[in-house]
C-alpha cells in the first residue's frame, strides 16, 4: 500500500525539552556593546581557566592514547578495571566521611569548640554520633556512562514507566525533568526551605512532601551538593530523607556529581573556616532502601567534556530486591555502550593518583570565590542570598519585592551590564530568582558583581 | 500514604534486551583446554593488533588534551567545528563516490573492460551513467553522538512511537532491534537474497517487501556496507530502494559506519581486483525522502572504544517537511550530551589528515583477509558461502543440509577448536549460518580454518 502525508517525529522526541536552552532562547540577550560579557551562567568550570585539570590526569590520558591499547570495545558497563577503580575510589569517599563524623563527634562530646548554631537558634545535633557505612561497593556496582547525563537516563529509564511519578526537589538541574519527559513520567516536586539550607520540608508523616507520594511513586531524587543552590546537606538531614525513603520504599536517587566539592564549616558571622561539614554520600545511610548514587568525573576533576560518569548501586535489602533493577540498568547500557576507552583506561590512575593538594587547592579556590560570592552579592541593595554556598559552584539570589521575574532581570542585566546569570525559572524557581556560577577567578566576579550592584542600583532600590 | 512490595524495573527497560549477549550466555562456551581461542566474533578490529589507528589520528587527540582547551561542555550537538568537518568529509565521500561512477560510466560506453558479469549471468547496469548528488551537508546537517550506537538511539527515538514499525533487512546489526523493542515499536523484516549478495527482494509493487508496508510504517534502515553478511549494495540496487521509500514515503535510516570499508570488484573467478565499486552513499541518491545516515570512526578509523558516531540529516523534500524530525534529534541530543570532547576537538584533523596510504593500507589489508577466508571457507566441505563479502569485516557461512543449528555449530566449535564465531540466530538468520570476523592477521586466519575444517570433517561430511 502507499501512504502521503508528511513526516513525523515521535511524540516522547517532542515533549524532550531542555528548559534552560529553551528559556534562553525565548530571551533575547544581546549583551551591551561596550562591555566585555562576564558569564556567570552554564556549569563549566574550565571556561575562564583559572581551574584547569591535574597533569596527572591529562598525563593518564595520553598514556592510554600512546599504549595503543585503548582504542577497542570496552564491556557496556565499563571496564572491569576501571568500575574495580570506581568502586575503590567511593569506599574510600565513604571511610573519609566516616572519619570526619567521628572527628567531629569526638569533639563534641569532648566539649570541643561548638560548631556554629544555624541562624534559626536551634542547635545541631549532627555531631551527636560517628556512623558505620551501610554500603561497601564492589566493581559489579558500578556500571560506567558517558557523563552522570547519561548515567542519570539509565537510573530514571530503568525505574520510571509512564505515569510513575517521581519527587524532586522544588528547584533541580532541569535534566531530571527533562528525562522524566521523555518517558512520560510524572514529576512532583517536594518543597526546600530557603532559609534553612534549602532543606527538604514536610518529610514527617502527613507533612508536605508525605502527602505527594502514592502507589504509583518510585523515588526521590535527592542532589547533594546542590544545583541551583549551592546548599549541602548534613548527615542528620540526610537522614532524615533516608527515611522518608524507606518510610515509603522509595529508590534514592542520588545526584552526587559535585560529592566532594563541599567546602568548610564557617561561623555565623562568614569567618573561619572552622572544620569539615559532615555530609556523608547518601548511600552509606542506608539500611532499607536500595540508592542509586549518580557521579563522574565532570566537576571535581574539571573535566566535563570527557562524558565519564557512572552509577553505584547499593542494595542493602536483605533478599537483593533489587536485583532487577541492576539487570536492568546492565541491559539499557547495552544501547549505546558506556564513555570513551581512553578516558576508562586512564580512570584507575586519575582516581588514585590526583594529589590531595591539588583536590584542596580547586577546594579553597571554589571556597574562597564562593565565600566572596555571597558576601557580595548579600551586600547588594535590592538581593538576598537566603542561605550561603556550602559546596559546588553556585549560589541562588533571590530578587527582594520581586517586582522583576528572573526571566527579566537576566535580559535586562545582560543588555545593560554584560553579566550573564540563569534566570531560576530555569530550574523550576519561583519568578525573582536568579543563579550565579561562581567559577570565575575573583578579579572577574568582582567586576560582574560591581555591574550588579549598579543595575540594582538603577532597578531595584525604588522597591 | 505508606507502599509495600518490592522494587520494580520499568517494561520499556525489562524488554531491551541484546541477542547477542543472550544467545550467547545461553550457550556454554568453554574452549579447548589445549588449544588457544582465536576469536572470530565481534565486530572489534583492534584485537589482533595488526591493525591500528593512524599515528595523525593519535597525536590529535593527544594535541587535544595538551591543549588544555577542550576539556569543557561542548554543545549538545557538537561543537562547530567538529560538525563542520564531518560535513565536508561527507560531501568529499560523495564527490569520491561520483567521480568513481563517471570512470566507470565512461569506460562502459568507451567498450573498456566490461565488469564481471554475476553469476546468474544477467548483465548489470550499475555503470551505465554517472549521477549527480542530491546531497550536500552543512554543518546544521550534522548532530554528532557518542559512537553509531548512540546515533541510531537518537534516529529511532525521534522517528518511532510506540506500535509504529519499521523495517529491517531480514539479517542486521542486533542493536536496531534492541532499540525497537526498547521503543515498543514492531520489527519487520525484509527479505534478502543470499545468492545475489545479500540484496532486498520483493521491492515491487505487491513484492513480498512491498507488502509489509502499512500506515504505520516509518522507516527502512539500510545497512551499507552490511552486518553481517560484508555485503555492497551497488548504485542501482540503492537506486531501487530509493524508490521504494519514495513510493511509500519512508524515511530512509541509513547505517555507514562501513562506508568506505569497500573492496575493489573482483572477476567472478576471484581474480583481480578490476576496480572500484559504485556504491554511493545513499544519501546522495534520495531526491524525494530524508535520508538519516549513520556513521562514526569506529570502524573505518580503528577506534570503535572512542565512541564518536555522527548523524548526517538529508532532508530534499522541497517545503523542508523533515524539519520536525531536526528539532526532535537536537531535542534529544540534550539529554545525554554527545560525544568525548577530546575527540571532538581531534575530529578536523583526523578526517582531514588521514593518509590516502593509511586508508588503502587498511582496506587492502581487509580485502586480502576477506578474499583469504572467502576462499577457504568456501572450500571447506560442509560449508558454503552464499555471496563472497565486499566490504565491511565480516562474511556470512552456510552449513550445508543444516542439521546442526548456528548455536550449536558455535559451542561445539568452541569446545573442539576454540574458534569463536557467532551463531546467525544473533542476527536474525534462519538456523545454520554463521558469522566469521576477518579481521585476524592471515596465519590466524589460516589456522582457524584449518581448525574448522577439521571439525566440519568429523562432523559435517556424512551429511
Ligand atoms: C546536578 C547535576 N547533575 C548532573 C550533571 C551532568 O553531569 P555530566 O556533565 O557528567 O553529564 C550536572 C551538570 O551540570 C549537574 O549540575
Ligand atoms: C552495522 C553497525 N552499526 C553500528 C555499529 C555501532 O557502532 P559504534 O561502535 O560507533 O556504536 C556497529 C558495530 O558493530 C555495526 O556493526
Amino acid at each position: 500500500m502507499e501512504k502521503r502525508g508528511t513526516f513525523k517525529a515521535s511524540a516522547a522526541a517532542l515533549r524532550t525539552r531542555n528548559p534552560i536552552r529553551e528559556l534562553i532562547e525565548g530571551l533575547d540577550l544581546r549583551s551591551h556593546p561596550n562591555k566585555q560579557v562576564i558569564p556567570l551562567s552554564i556549569g563549566d568550570p574550565t571556561i575562564f581557566g583559572n581551574l584547569r585539570a591535574a597533569d596527572v590526569v591529562n598525563e593518564a590520558v595520553v598514556d592510554a592514547v600512546r599504549s595503543g591499547r585503548a582504542n577497542g570495545y570496552p564491556p557496556a558497563v565499563g571496564t572491569e578495571v576501571a568500575r574495580e577503580a570506581v568502586a575503590k575510589a567511593a569506599n574510600t569517599a565513604i571511610e573519609e566521611a566516616a572519619r570526619v563524623a567521628r572527628r567531629l563527634s569526638s569533639r563534641h562530646t569532648s566539649g570541643g569548640p561548638t560548631p556554629d548554631k544555624p541562624r534559626n537558634g536551634t542547635h545541631r545535633d549532627w555531631a551527636q554520633t560517628a556512623f558505620t557505612s551501610a554500603a561497601h561497593y564492589e566493581k559489579r556496582d558500578v556500571i560506567l556512562a558517558s557523563g552522570a547525563s547519561h548515567a542519570l537516563d539509565l537510573c530514571f529509564s530503568a525505574l520510571l514507566d509512564p505515569e510513575d511519578n517521581v519527587l524532586l526537589p522544588s528547584l533541580s538541574f532541569p535534566l531530571y525533568e527533562t528525562i522524566c519527559a521523555y518517558l512520560g513520567a510524572e514529576v512532583r516536586r517536594y518543597p526546600l526551605d530557603p532559609e534553612r539550607g534549602w532543606q527538604a520540608t514536610g518529610l514527617e508523616p502527613g507533612g508536605a512532601t508525605d502527602r505527594l507520594v502514592d502507589e504509583r511513586t518510585v523515588c526521590i531524587v535527592v542532589n547533594n551538593p546542590m544545583n541551583p543552590t549551592g546548599s549541602v546537606y548534613e548527615r542528620k538531614h540526610l537522614q532524615d530523607i533516608v527515611e522518608f525513603a524507606e518510610r515509603h520504599r522509595l529508590v534514592i536517587l542520588a545526584d552526587e556529581i559535585y560529592g566532594g566539592m563541599v567546602f568548610h564549616r564557617r561561623h555565623a558571622d562568614g569567618s573561619g573556616p572552622v572544620g569539615p561539614l559532615d555530609a556523608p554520600p547518601i548511600g552509606c545511610l542506608a539500611r532499607n532502601v536500595p540508592v542509586l548514587t549518580v557521579d563522574g568525573l565532570a566537576k571535581r576533576f574539571l573535566v566535563p567534556g570527557w562524558r565519564m560518569g557512572w552509577i553505584l548501586i547499593h542494595d542493602p535489602t536483605p533478599d537483593q530486591q533489587f536485583s532487577v533493577i541492576r539487570r536492568a540498568l546492565e541491559g539499557l547500557s547495552m544501547k549505546i555502550l558506556g564513555p570513551n576507552s581512553l578516558v576508562q583506561a586512564a580512570l584507575p590512575v586519575i582516581l588514585s593518583k590526583t594529589s590531595r593538594e591539588w583536590y584542596e587547592h580547586v577546594r579553597t579556590t571554589l571556597a574562597r570565590q564562593a565565600q566572596f560570592a555571597y558576601e557580595k552579592l548579600s551586600s547588594i541593595r535590592g538581593l538576598h542570598v537566603p542561605s550561603p554556598p556550602h559546596g559546588a559552584m553556585y549560589v541562588l539570589v533571590c530578587l527582594r519585592n520581586n517586582h522583576m521575574s528572573g526571566l527579566e532581570f537576566v535580559q535586562r542585566l545582560m543588555a545593560e551590564e554584560s553579566v550573564l546569570v540563569l534566570p531560576g525559572e530555569c530550574f523550576g524557581a519561583p519568578p525573582g530568582y536568579f543563579r550565579v556560577t561562581f567559577c570565575a577567578p575573583i578579579d572577574k566576579l568582582s567586576e560582574a558583581f560591581s555591574r550588579i550592584a549598579n543595575f540594582c542600583d538603577r532597578h531595584l532600590r525604588a522597591a
